[in-house]
């Protein structure tokens, strides 16, 4: 992490993994059904809560003060990192994102419809820049979809955000629900790290929890490995042929593997997968997108062939992560890269991705 | 795959992982305590059956006629790939590799030992190129140990083998006694595709069951990456600095990936872990080794460009899995690599890590 500003101004960037948080529970309240506001005072009945967690989860020095946590004031936020870095759009990723793991699908579905509500109302308000992902719990898809058609038309909101961790893979059909009212409503479905080994959901290793931090958080990104292998094989861009899927907070390496193996496994088993009409690798390329952070740090000439072998042109975005812990500023991750690549991965795929106008963009950049 | 035998025989080749199996079940009962005998005639109490299971598993070309299953009979497998293939040395990797997926310790104990005997009565004294493992049960880690020092010192015996399905990971303090017995025999510990998702253990993908033996196979190396990970943060070569993991038929390209992530989060979070004194990567290049077999294929430049990130030149080694229905030829591997990197893959880095004597096994081929 290198705390510096981003140097030239006319290089414009979007940050596709920014943290919004609540100050208490408390500010759920207003948009939370009385009968769930007792579990709002018992931490330890609130949602699932990972062992596993870093202490702290985010930057002590991303707090506004007065014992708030990090990413709790919209206006802090926006000088510490927005302005500091001169970030053109940030989307939101929220926070409460082990929801999915609750064993209570009704209190889960309530739950990530009060932060949704939270956000619209805190912090899309406090600045042009954010952008919005509607949060849905996965336990129950038809509540999932609801919540997407509730808020979806909303003129901040991108995308549909899914926690990774799951007891099924989101290929299967009982998700489709959730892709359809995604489709329905021109967003993209963003699946990001959260609820993975916590509550009702399958260890963080696939062989069985971990021991330290230190190891859960190595072998994470084998969540998002197998919720795309699953939507992949599943057949999911077949039907539906407009869906986007952005993985965050997953890293970057493991794609070139993921995909080789799929393609070269099409070629001995596609009989089983007869609606997979072109090479899973084709769907991901086309369908998919990787955000950078926590992205891999090998020497740069490594780091440089893994993004050319997984068409990081085409699918991969910056993301900052902030502010957690281990968050990522523009320059950390943009000085490795050469320029054209640079600008595809700082601006250009989320803009297309997300049907952002460049023009209107830089405008307001200019204005503010 | 292609069955055109090696061009040239003065290219040494060790095949780290060819797979002799019973002709039934019956072959088990002269080593096999009577007590667990009506097991043995009711296969779906024998050991657990993954119902994901590739049908057939092995070539149908590779039978022995008659009936049998391919890699049955000893004879059959020495002409049909050994001479074929020009192979100087072949680790015999077995089968019945769910065993540690069943219920029962002291039955799976027992079947992986009567297996081990199977093994040293009716395929090793066939030809001096095989060399053997000593499969063994995890469920119970000190009659696993007790299993390595009955057969450890048999001058044939090489490894010990663990199928990688495992409700912990094997990094944790109870395997230490395998770790134990292994370095107590010289024996290299091999960690092998096998029962994941099966019997007693954690679901195939992260994220629960897939729906397909295609989805399966594509996700099936997290169950080595978590594997590998365990015992590195667990500073398990700490604790045993002279031992030696084989990672057998989980493939490579997700290798870099993984040390890139493990070393880049030691940066941040050694204070969890400060029984490593070195980074992660160090551990896996000089303890661990990965083959080839199933060998990811893009682009031949990404192949070899992954190959250099993992430190292919020490690292790797060649297998073909004989018989089963995905398994590589010699020539459809080692025709991809650059000569010396040849070298290394094919004999050298096996060589080294199971103490052959080089010129000793040239000698074999001359006289045979």
């Amino acid at each position: 992490m290198d705390l510096a500003p981003t140097k030239s101004k006319s290089s414009s960037i979007i940050d596709c993994d920014f943290h919004q948080t609540l100050k208490s529970f408390e500010d759920l309240k207003p948009y939370l059904p009385r009968v769930w506001w007792p579990r709002l005072c018992a931490p330890e009945a609130t949602l699932p809560i990972t062992i596993f967690k870093p202490i702290p989860l985010s930057r002590r020095d991303a707090s506004p003060g007065k014992g708030l946590p990090p990413g709790s004031d919209p206006q802090y936020a926006i000088e510490d990192a927005l302005n500091r870095y001169n970030i053109s759009k940030a989307v939101l990723t929220g926070s409460l994102l082990t929801v999915s793991a609750h064993n209570n699908p009704d209190y889960a579905a309530a739950i990530a419809s009060a932060f949704n509500d939270y956000t619209l109302d805190h912090w899309i308000p406090t600045d042009d820049r954010f952008l919005a992902s509607i949060l849905v719990a996965t336990q129950d898809p038809v509540l999932a979809a609801r919540e997407i058609d509730r808020l979806g038309s909303h003129p901040k909101v991108v995308q549909v955000l899914l926690p990774v961790g799951s007891r099924e893979p989101f290929g299967q059909r009982r998700f489709y629900p959730i892709y359809e009212a995604a489709v329905r409503n021109n967003l993209v479905v963003a699946i990001h790290g959260g609820g993975e080994g916590d509550g009702i959901n399958p260890p963080i290793s696939a062989v069985g929890q971990p021991t330290t931090n230190f190891e859960r958080h190595n072998i994470l990104a084998i969540h998002h490995m197998s919720q795309l292998n699953s939507i992949v094989c599943e057949g999911v861009f077949e039907t539906f042929p407009t869906l986007k899927v952005i993985f965050i907070e997953g890293g970057l390496a493991w794609v070139p593997h993921l995909m080789w193996r799929m393609d070269k496994n099409f070629r001995g088993m596609r009989n089983e997968v007869p609606w997979l009409k072109k090479k899973p690798s084709e769907y991901i390329i086309e369908h998919c997108r990787f955000t950078t952070q926590p992205i891999e740090e090998p020497d740069n000439h490594e780091l440089i062939q893994m993004l050319s072998m997984m068409r990081a042109e085409k699918t991969v975005l910056f993301a900052t992560d902030y502010p957690h812990w281990d968050n990522d500023s523009p320059t950390f991750v943009l000085n490795k890269l050469p320029g054209e690549l640079r600008r595809r991965i700082a601006y250009e795929n989320a803009a297309e991705l997300y049907e952002l106008n460049h023009s209107h963009v830089e405008k307001e950049g200019v204005s503010r």
